[in-house]
């Protein structure tokens, strides 16, 4: 049922060599390994479709995008035997992300049927005035061929009909997949369900191709393709960057749509903290070590003042998470990476360990870590992602340091307030810092369970994104993937159809 | 009344240097020399006026941008006095920029009064869903400091208060500018009408500051400033790929809206060529002449089917150039620029000069070639933007070979049909392609002339803008200087004054 194949324009391709994918359980499997040809190809088959699919009407395309949807859910069992194999994902997490990726599926086309993304635009001619005004009309038109990268960490909703996947199939752009090697087999069977959506609804088969790939090639080739006009990309910081600057350095650049992490510190305020604080400990442990912390909006640190409330919020925090047992991570790479960031925060200067289990192999236990305000804003390694269950408490010295904290840190996907309303004067301090911080700015929550809705911003100032004004989830995504264009004075036979 | 100094956050600021201005009339004066430390200082005051201009009300804002084109009006005299010495411009014509840079102005003071720039969303609270949804409200907000460089072409619509300006201060961005070496003085008096307007409004003085500059230090380091941003350029492609590449390449790269050229290929269609060649001809000449030549939508580039028809529109252009006397260019380097362009033209194989008339120091006369279509395709030099008044004649086989060409196009701002009814059929087989390579399409008109309304798109695919999605002219400029952020479950109190 698996065959390890590409899928290339409706064909599927073997490579000439392969890679072993390296499932957390059962055997490894055969996977062709892509090539600068093969990406080529898909490449030249998704212009080709561009011609066809980029003029297709909003109900062609929603079409389209629900029969994937449906096509997916006909393929849920296997979807979740296959990802639950290769990522040591539980269950119910697979059967749960597959909701999620039909539901934005769905909202994708009731989003480009409802049509307010096209931004349209009339300035009707002013044949009196002096000059004459001509008649201006604008639309938003799809861009062309996009390229997008899996991500690891989720297997249906970030990668192959993931959300980029989604709002650029949704704007009329044809897309190719370079395939995360983290689940290569599940990868396949949204595949497949994506080929047989194109032949129910009869749109050109270049629309979607699927690389597999564990090199650099591919991704190399992918952002480096003179036809594909956007990248869509979830991932670190490290791979990311040097795909954006391969982007930025070509002859005709593109913008380059990463998504490439987050420490998403949570501000604990004092009258929240002392009303609270082992009920916010508890909900911040559960947030911090779900799905193994691999989410790009873990709250991996924590600022409070110092005192007795702090010190027993770590308490309770070290309880709960002392109750977490270790959890599979997604690959081997990924968890070797958790440990030497621990290992970096660890011999941090001034840096104290609450909690360390031992663990090893793809296993990852929970590390909670303690350092004060002044050490924190000294030793700049604190504030980068460790991707996992790490946490780190920073006790500030009093509030001005936690406004500090608070204006030196990077660009964030989320900040995060624990808040009572004897606290409003200082979050009112804080506001104007942390929205120039972050994409998302929360109040008595947790950030991870991102809404995929109208209002959602999962983006943010670099290196959250590398494009502070876009969003990877939530309908306004489209908007990577679209670009204004002016018609001025012309007949309505020329016009795209949506101005007509 | 012009003091040489730069304008730093409401200081007048002598340079240790000082470069000589190059007017085209008049004697020449000494203006400060910008430097990285003038750089700092403005950017650092432009980052202290956003934590007060960045949260302000859009009634402050639209005053404020009322005010200075107020200011502007105030000193309409010597605007243009200073203006049309500096750049070699007719008074119309400084007299009608500033009517548009004013224009301009206002119309974005009544755009965010009007608020739909903003995309406010709301998501609402779904309590009882599985699991509850949070209630999640979105706003675009004002990204922080901008930069903006002074175009040669447009002293006053695209430069030191031109739509760069105006809608990265309507969005909330406070602006430093590096000014234009090629007219100081006018930049000044810009200046001057900027701080009367920031004391009449009581805005901070850090949200705006010239830097005046004839070097290239002062413009690196205003895009490589960490304080800045995003910038705002319209100029050559080399200039502006330069600092493109240094934008991209800082620790946190910032996205920069340059506008980097165009050739502005207008297809004349068989019916429209026969019924109106003549009148079309004149029409063009006027285009191509008008500034001489100096406007970015300048239709450089004519391609119509050979014939006796071309023939004809050939002789009727060369006549109606050849009436056209030498007018003065910018500067004394856009005029050897346009020399030696005019060189590359003319000594690429199977280009026919039809009109070279001898020009020298500043001036510029028109220049006509004809090429054949097979002959452009091979040398792509010709593709290349030629900043005057050249014009070049591409005589199509057939119309598999004009769409030839219409397919090799680099991006444009705008590209321009000419047609009759009975051309229809033709011109929806071009559509698509030319819609792919421009910001704007116009049928039956000439590109020059760009209305400053909503529906307006002044950039267009690599390299008439860096950035496909953007425009610098228009309202919707203002989306280049914004970001969306999401709030979720956050206290009204807290919210952004948009979205109470």
């Amino acid at each position: 049922m698996i065959t390890g194949k590409h899928l290339i324009a409706g064909q599927w391709v073997e490579g000439d060599t392969t890679f072993s994918s390296q499932p957390a359980h059962g055997p490894a499997a055969d996977y062709a390994q892509g090539t600068k040809a093969h990406i080529d190809a898909a490449a030249t088959a998704a212009e080709e479709a561009f011609w066809s699919y980029g003029y297709s009407s909003a109900e062609i395309r929603a079409g389209f995008l629900t029969a994937i949807a449906d096509e997916l859910e006909a393929r849920g069992e296997a979807l979740t035997a296959t990802g639950t194999a290769e990522t040591g994902l539980p269950e119910a997490r697979l059967n749960g992300e597959r909701g999620r990726t039909t539901g934005q599926l769905r909202l994708f086309a009731s989003h480009i049927l409802d049509g307010a993304y096209l931004d349209r635009r009339h300035d009707k001619a002013l044949p009196d005035r002096t000059p004459p005004r001509p008649d201006i009309k604008m639309v938003e038109r799809p861009v062309g061929p996009v390229g997008v990268f899996g991500a690891s960490n989720f297997p249906l909703a970030f990668s192959t009909a993931g959300g980029d996947t989604a709002s650029a199939l949704a704007a009329g752009c044809p897309v190719v997949v370079k395939g995360h090697p983290a689940h290569p087999g599940t990868a396949e069977i949204v595949a497949q369900a994506i080929h047989a959506a194109i032949k129910t609804c009869g749109v050109h088969e270049g629309v979607f191709s699927l690389v597999q790939s564990n090199s650099r090639e591919a991704g190399e080739a992918l952002v480096t393709h003179p036809l594909i006009q956007a990248i869509g990309f979830t991932g670190s910081l490290g791979a990311g960057r040097a795909l954006f600057d391969l982007c930025a350095a070509r002859p005709t650049p593109i913008p380059f749509y990463g998504e490439l992490g987050s420490i998403n510190p949570m501000f604990l305020l004092p009258h929240a903290l002392k009303a609270r604080g082992a009920e916010i400990a508890k909900g911040w442990a559960g947030s911090l070590t779900m799905g193994a912390g691999q989410f790009c909006t873990n709250p991996g640190v924590v600022i409070a003042l110092k005192g007795a409330d702090a010190q027993a919020f770590a308490a309770a925090a070290g309880e709960a998470l002392a109750s977490v047992s270790a959890q599979t991570m997604l690959t081997d790479g990924i968890a070797a990476a958790y440990r030497s960031g621990r290992e970096a925060v660890a011999r941090t200067a001034g840096v104290e360990e609450l909690l360390a289990a031992a663990c090893e192999g793809r296993n990852a236990a929970p590390y909670l870590y303690r350092v004060a305000g002044r050490d924190w804003l000294d030793a700049r390694v604190l504030a980068e992602e460790v991707f996992g269950p790490l946490g780190i408490i920073v006790e500030a010295e009093d509030f001005a340091q936690m406004k500090a904290i608070a204006l030196g840190l990077h660009g964030q996907l989320t900040c995060t307030l624990q808040m009572e309303d004897a606290d409003l004067g200082h979050a009112r301090e804080l506001m104007p810092v942390l929205e120039r911080k972050a994409g998302r700015l929360l109040a008595n929550g947790f950030p991870t369970g991102v809404e995929v809705c109208d209002a959602m911003v999962h983006g943010g100032p670099y290196p959250a994104s590398t494009n502070f004004g876009a969003t990877s989830v939530g309908t306004l995504a489209i908007r990577r993937f679209i670009r204004p264009v002016s018609y001025q004075n012309m007949p309505d036979d020329l016009l795209p159809l949506e101005l007509r």
